[in-house]
């Protein structure tokens, strides 16, 4: 099949069987579908005619169902319709890391429960191991569930072992070998044991040469070094160098797309995971705080503006040029702190010295500052108010040059302070330039006009 | 190994022993890095020390590392050392849709040369075959080399194929399974190969229930199915049904994260692909179109603003909410309009009619609006100007709901026009919601006060 499109009829049809009961129609329409496309069509769904369809499917697709549902929806709809065995039949044939982050959405009474119902008492072993570790770093990435063989067996042995653990461990790719203190020693790919001959013991065609992470390995580092050596996935090892885990391309991916969208919400000002069909108040909560940073900075703002009024009387076209500098200001401190922000995200482990980079962001400032200079000072020339032709011109370089220079310095500052520096590219250091530009601009001008 | 870290010392190891020619020493160092590793220290050499590290390495690895550098960073680096002759040899052991992009980089003169001289002419053939498609459809991300069989093949015929091409085809991942003619059928995994009889029938045991993609299929999308569907990699056929290539989940992760820094890069109102290590002049110039748009926009305010010099000069306080206008109706336009470009980017099928969201979006609006309205207002009340009182509550409260009709009406008018709808949360929109913000203040003021 291509691939499954999701339509407002199809909803409606599926509902109206729902209402219906129409058992037969809806295991047929389901079976013609993909996991993933079922959860789309649950997210379309109330909870009640939602928690129906999924008894409809055996509990295997109900589990892959589960897994493919977005944390926050997923929290929702089981707490609304779950009982704590439902839960535990489902949880029982998760790959252990999807059980982990599924318990992980629940509060720890029920999580408790759930894990003591866990008819597979080896995956509740696997689970409870996972449970210990941070969300963001290898550990809490990983799943158990992989094929584990000994340096000293030989290839059909290693075939058995796959053959044994094939139902548990649904994408291969690679078999781990470990020696006799379960140590990781290397990989042998599947590839490798297919053209093998049957007696060739593992030590022989083991790849030493391999990557692996060990659990505290921060998630971030975890999808670099993954992308870096194009990996479908990374052994995970314990400081002893024993093997735990592995985790799985798929993860990774879905790790990137959340960060990157993470970063553009900070960059837009939204705190919080907010998406369009959340409530009107959580969508106002989510946008609040930024908007507040800034009212409270355009009052300060309003309070340096208030201190000159009296130039305003004198020379009330200085008003007209409060915009200009206020935005170029938030424009410029934008532009420079995400390529900061991009480079500390891409850290090549050589790091430029802070005097290199400014002196080279004060070059570039100098440039476009004086090519905008120039434009706004034609414009002050031609609109006749030429008393304000330097003041403006001078203020509008200074500005630029000074939003580059906290540009540069805050997203550092907040790295070194380990906080996410994409803040830094977001409505803070947009507020503060606009604050710091206009100042600039009526110091400048109270200097050169002598009001 | 752990992962390798790049210090500025090891360059300088490595740059000195170029320098002496110590072909042993640097030899042995390069023979326990990974290719990817070595890629990364290149970067850090100069065009000529650099060539002769790569020229150092057997052609394999060097292929390999070559593959690993950056488009933008290859092309330098290979126009300024290389002969075609070289190219050619390289690109003869290149998997073929990073040999693609390599030829790509090149003029056209090169490219016709350089396939000219490749060796293995089934790789010229391949790459001809490639170089029609465009870079962002799932054609010009596919790569040729995959394990093919036929469905009426035996589990040992197949093997033996994998064997044939053990060397050509990396990472196999599976088997994908075509008819006579040459019709993709389905897949077999690498791991119900190894559990297979030798003698059963492909077609007992293919898995006909596989996601594909035609050659026409945008990047974006392919990348939305890959991930949606876990999958490592995924089949590429023409509108007849024929497999042509396929997808490998390792390119689809490179353009998840080119793809995300493009957006912040256009949120941050930076044009083309600026890297903070560019020269001075190119990153002037990545910055200055959204500079001069900004700088109009705000001269387009100044006149406005201009407009109501009498005003200023018998209320001089007005100018003090000029900023909070302009930065709240930014503000708000941006987080409008980047909630709005998520939800295009997601795009779920089922699309919420514009009635709709503008309702929803209105109520947020005003939620906020009131909010930091009163704010404002009790600010303007302690500071003694109540004669702005109203004014300011209003205008503000119009200044929200202006911007959040304009940051969802804009991207969604992008979109539909085929334009990144991405730009609208740049500093295009910024600069709109500005001049809208301070214009409906001084109309509102001017009403009220009856200036």
């Amino acid at each position: 099949m291509t691939t499954f499109e999701l339509t407002k009829e199809y909803v409606e049809k599926i509902e109206a069987a729902i209402e219906q009961k129409d058992e037969k129609m809806l295991m047929a329409e389901m079976e013609e579908l993909y996991p993933a496309d079922i959860a789309s069509i649950l997210l379309e769904l109330d909870g009640e005619p939602a928690h129906y369809l999924i008894t409809l499917v055996d509990t295997e697709t109900g589990a892959e169902i589960l897994s493919y549902i977005e944390p926050e929806d997923r929290k929702r709809f089981i707490k609304e319709r779950f009982t704590v065995e439902e839960i535990a039949k489902y949880v029982n044939l998760f790959d252990s890391d999807d059980a982990v982050d599924l318990l992980n959405e629940q509060t720890i009474e029920v999580r408790e429960k759930v894990i003591a119902l866990i008819e597979d008492r080896e995956q509740a072993r696997f689970i409870i191991d996972l449970l210990h570790y941070p969300e963001d770093v290898a550990g809490g990435l990983m799943q158990k569930e992989l094929i584990k063989v000994n340096t000293n067996w030989t290839v059909s042995e290693c075939v058995e072992e796959i053959r044994r653990q094939a139902e548990d461990v649904e994408k291969v790719y690679a078999v781990y070998v470990v020696d006799d203190d379960q140590k990781l020693k290397g990989i042998v790919s599947l590839k490798r044991i297919i053209l093998a001959r049957k007696n060739t013991k593992i030590e022989n065609i083991v790849d030493e040469e391999i990557v692996y992470v060990e659990t505290t390995r921060p998630a971030e580092e975890v999808a670099e070094i993954m992308q870096r050596y194009d990996l479908e996935a990374i052994p995970v090892v314990n400081t002893l160098g024993r093997l735990l885990g592995r985790i799985t391309i798929d993860d990774v991916v879905d790790f990137i797309t959340d960060k990157a969208e993470e970063d553009i919400q900070v960059m837009a000002g939204i705190t919080g995971e907010a998406e369009e069909d959340d409530s009107v108040w959580d969508l106002a909560k989510a946008r609040l705080p930024w908007l507040i940073v800034g009212v409270i900075g355009s009052l300060l703002a309003a309070t340096v503006i208030g201190r000159f009024e009296d130039e305003f009387k004198k020379v009330a076209a200085l008003a007209a040029f409060i915009p200009i500098m206020g935005s170029t200001g938030g424009n410029v401190g934008i532009q420079t702190s995400s390529l900061i922000v991009q480079s500390l995200a891409e850290k090549s482990g050589i790091t430029t010295s802070l005097g290199q980079r400014l002196f080279k962001i004060i070059l570039v400032a100098l440039v476009n500052g004086i090519i905008i200079g120039s434009m706004a000072g034609l414009y002050v020339y031609l609109s006749g108010e030429t008393q304000l032709f330097f003041v403006v011109c001078i203020s509008l370089l200074s500005v630029v040059v000074l939003a580059s220079f906290t540009g540069t310095v805050t997203p550092l500052l907040l790295d070194k302070l380990g906080i996410n520096p994409a803040i830094a590219s977001g409505p803070f250091i947009t507020t503060a330039n606009d604050i710091i530009g206009i100042g600039t601009y009526l110091m400048i001008a109270n200097l050169l006009l002598h009001l």
